[in-house]
């Protein structure tokens, strides 16, 4: 299998999920600037869900930069990780509305804390079909970024429900931890360590 | 006519089907986690449906491999293929809502049917079109899976009518068989078969 | 200009045309069969605009298939048929949901009138490009079905305020010309007019 | 990084957000003329909106056509853009349903103005990619048109609260600018000048 084909149908899914979470901003129906004010959340909440699924939108771009030939396993694990980044709409619209109340700020958590578990998956079966010596592996290196998000993750779960705003805080600290430019960061740790 | 163009437009039409799919799992304004449970079989639906939707479009990915250049026949029998598939958001949403009941579950499988049988259509006529000797016709062999499930479906639909949920069943289970990896399964029935 | 991405472009804006056309079939909240019964013109109506939508796509594919270089004119004349195109699930759902009362049928045909008019225009545009000699000129030969659509339009918008099923009847029978095969009909024209 | 999957993904975002915008364009229940009416402003909206994106893809499409490479800055730059345009649906669907009011008037603006920025940031990072002897900075020239669009909306924000009709006509002059094929004007700017 090509995985020409396989990018263009995620690029389509994750283009569609972008612009459907901006359906949840809905139109309001009067004109004052106060109409604006409850979509304040939503908005925010829109901008977090955007950074993450742009994030992963780049990410996705690197997997599969380094492969050529795409397994049936692969396909799956892709389809997987779609398959969570698809609630992302509807968990960041819960979110946004209710003003980020703790049931749904948790739920959002899940919903990341499983891309970032699909993700992974989908990492490991490339690098497992690229066999001994794969290119992937060497790319990522050590993989920080990925094996501590999911803890963050379920440390922000439980937390939504003594204060949503930490949660969120927290979700928002994983996407800007992705945001910033590898390298800078990587030598810093690279410091510390030695 | 190449293929690029028409396996391009069909990845949109299946990745804007998963995804508008979706929509169906409206954003409830309670913030509780009572406010999640109607929305349950909707979920479900959901999930059955993406799994359909992945299913075809990695079939559908390897219909074309072996195929360089399409017919008119061919470009229309991917679109009639198109149009039951477009019914699926509709059919899973009305499932999905109404908790099972009877008609919307038998329409459901009314839609499975038409799909499978769309599919069998589009992939006889490419095999018309590349003549003898016809690659893809080799690669299917017999045909086990693609013959067997319209069977399934039709035994689905009236049992609506005693039960939903052995309809709902059926239809997992043909999700399934299509899911597990094919070459196992086909040593199997070699083994059972001689 | 290279014409790949103004193809990619029109193929992501007509994928999404026809799904969310679908979205006017909305979800009953009954789960009878009458439920269904009120949603048989949309259907209908949905049925006709995927053909319509399925046609132009086709048609094209063929356009751009003698093209290789994209003037800024071409992509304005693209741009424009995509416009009139994306108001057709406007059209048909106010057509469907009126159970084609006269007003949304003749607004049905407006727009069926410009898009072919759009469409017109695109191909002169093209056919102007590539000059004398040109290879589109050349595989449209009189191009009947192209010069005749308009009229049947033209014909069938004030009949809307007779009967509109007379209308809606001669919108299918465009669609139906430009499904059937060109090679027989033509044939068979070449016979009669010599 | 290659090109060709940020442009298939810009493709995708633009072409879904063309028509999302369309979805503004409630279906009325009523099928007299009568229900068309408060459509009115919907429609010139969604017409000026559908130019603005069109130009944008026009652009883009310049853009890229010049640059081979593509840099985690140019990514995140790109998606940027992106996320200005993902506003256009809400804010075109605010102005045209109040019939253009001040703050949906003058908000409309603020997101022209954001997507002209996030567009002229976009164009510094690729220029900056190219180094000296950039090929789009001797393309784009002294680029007036990108210059001076963001002045004209900042005249128009305000101006709004005096009277929303000035600025939706400066909004269209901006557009009718881009409309214009570039030669023609640049010609005459240069006789002026010299």
């Amino acid at each position: 299998m090509e995985k020409n084909r396989l990018e263009a149908f995620s690029d389509g899914v994750l283009a569609i999920i972008i612009t459907i979470m901006v359906l949840e901003l809905k139109v309001p129906k009067e004109s004052g600037a106060a109409a604006l004010k409850p979509l304040f959340p939503v908005f925010l909440s829109y901008v977090l869900s955007f950074l993450y699924v742009g994030i992963y939108w780049n990410n996705h771009h690197h997997l599969f930069q380094s492969t050529k030939q795409v397994s049936a396993g692969v396909l799956w694990a892709n389809l997987n990780l779609l398959f969570w980044l698809s609630l992302f709409p509807f968990c960041a619209g819960w979110m946004g509305e209710n003003n980020a109340a703790p049931i749904p700020t948790a739920l959002y958590g899940v919903v990341l804390l499983m891309a970032g578990v699909a993700y992974y998956i989908l990492q490991c079966t490339i690098i497992a079909q690229q066999g001994k010596g794969s290119l992937l592996a060497k790319a990522l290196g050590n993989d920080w970024k990925g094996k501590s998000s999911p803890f963050v993750y379920l440390l922000a779960i439980p937390l939504a429900f003594v204060n949503p705003w930490i949660s969120s805080g927290l979700y928002t600290c994983v996407a800007m931890m992705w945001l910033i430019p590898d390298r800078r960061i990587e030598r810093v740790l690279e410091t510390r360590e030695s």
